[in-house]
């Protein structure tokens, strides 16, 4: 083991047996010592979750003699602390998250799981990207792989901004199909939720979520405009939520020492 | 029942017995009609989590003949969604959300189930606050509340920019001793996590999560900051996500049809 070769802390939202994650680690192992701490199962939708209430469980996973990591009972963001906390030896260089199944463009980077982990490895200090394939069924991971490595060889040279992490969506076609990369802006279409009204065998009401996201028009240079045209797609996503074009305004609400 | 005041939702993380929604509860009761819509149980630092692999629950909670609301086997931002999309008969006019025990400053905001709760809200169209105390213990919630109020009745008249929500904090001391209010933006300090590594009964190796939030010399508009010297703070918080000053620099380094 040469500690020449960049390490980096692979993880996802699927859990540590799906196969996105696997085809990530193998494409990335050709360019770093990879270390894999991911959930112990699938962890969609969790946000940027930490678990403060309940003990986190730590245990070994062993993939076919290819590659071992760690399964966590816990979500994506406490992976990416626990790797980084407590479990990997030196700290990595990178943090790739996916491949998930299922695009996170749009609305959906806020619920997001992949995209939280990696927010997670930003806000320890180290330069981090989020890789998603715009399906659920019949995946294709390999091109999604090969770009991944790709941007992590670019990350790794160039560095990323301060609190700024890369969100990639990858269309789910042959890699001669896809048309090319754009740098995209997250798209702000709605879901349209839709709750499922049902009754269970003992006569309790319940709900399913389900929900459908609109398509608005929202211009070429949107994270799911372009993934539907088969195009890559690249949003520099930034965790400083304030909207400081709003600062102003607001100041002029509130008088500073007006008393409440 | 008049339809001329205005309908608020109120909902939080902390679960819906919890004695900061009882208190803002009651103080908003005197400008609006008010709905509670909250999770069944404590749901911090659930960040922006939504149950989509889990039927949803609801029961109807009956606060001391005071009020009545819905409490929800979910998440804030399933409270929110479904309050909205299967639950009330009228469309919220506004969001409230808390009263936290805690505060949701700084990095915190990106974990907060209380933040997230406000921005579904947001993502949903209707103008949205969330409110947060900087105790855990020891609560002095009316001061927070009559100033939840107080905000309310603005975002009543003046409304908020798109996808824009806002972020209070309040300092825990009584109301002569809150010395002003200040418009923040949210501090970047990071966690210091530390893993607490233990040894179960049956031998089986479990880690707690902890840590301790760092302190920067961040500037006298931050909203850490700001609490710390019992000052209300209001931070505009944005669910844009895109870093758009790094685009440019990104499209040189990713040829718009370089192949992949």
């Amino acid at each position: 083991m040469s500690n020449t070769k960049p390490f980096i802390l692979v993880t996802n939202d699927d859990g540590i047996a799906a196969p996105g994650i696997d085809c990530l680690v193998s494409a990335l192992q050709a360019i770093a010592e990879v270390a894999v701490v991911a959930p112990d199962s699938e962890k969609s939708a969790v946000g940027h979750a930490i678990t403060l209430s309940d003990p986190i469980r730590v245990t070994d996973f062993n993939k076919n003699d290819q590659w071992h990591g760690f399964a966590v009972s816990g979500t994506p963001a406490d992976c990416v602390k626990i790797a980084v906390g407590a479990l990997l030896e030196r700290r990595p260089d990178m943090v790739v998250s996916g491949i998930n199944l299922g695009s996170n463009a749009g609305i959906n980077v806020i619920y997001s799981g992949t995209v939280s982990a990696a927010t997670e490895g930003t806000i320890l200090g180290i330069p981090s990207i989020a890789v998603s394939l715009t399906t659920y069924t019949h995946a294709i991971f390999e091109p999604a792989a090969e770009f991944a490595v790709k941007i992590a060889r670019l990350v790794l040279t160039k560095g990323l901004p301060p609190r700024t992490l890369l969100n990639i969506n990858v269309p789910n076609v042959p890699a001669l199909e896809i048309r090319g990369v754009r740098i995209t802006r997250q798209g702000m279409a709605n879901f349209a939720e839709l709750f499922d009204k049902r009754v269970d065998p003992r006569n309790r009401v319940y709900y399913w979520m389900d929900g459908k996201k609109a398509e608005l028009a929202e211009g070429d240079d949107v994270d799911d405009v372009v993934i539907r045209q088969n195009l890559i797609s690249i949003t520099p996503i930034k965790y400083d939520l304030t909207n400081y074009e709003f600062i102003p305004e607001l100041q002029r609400w509130i008088p500073e020492n007006e008393k409440i």
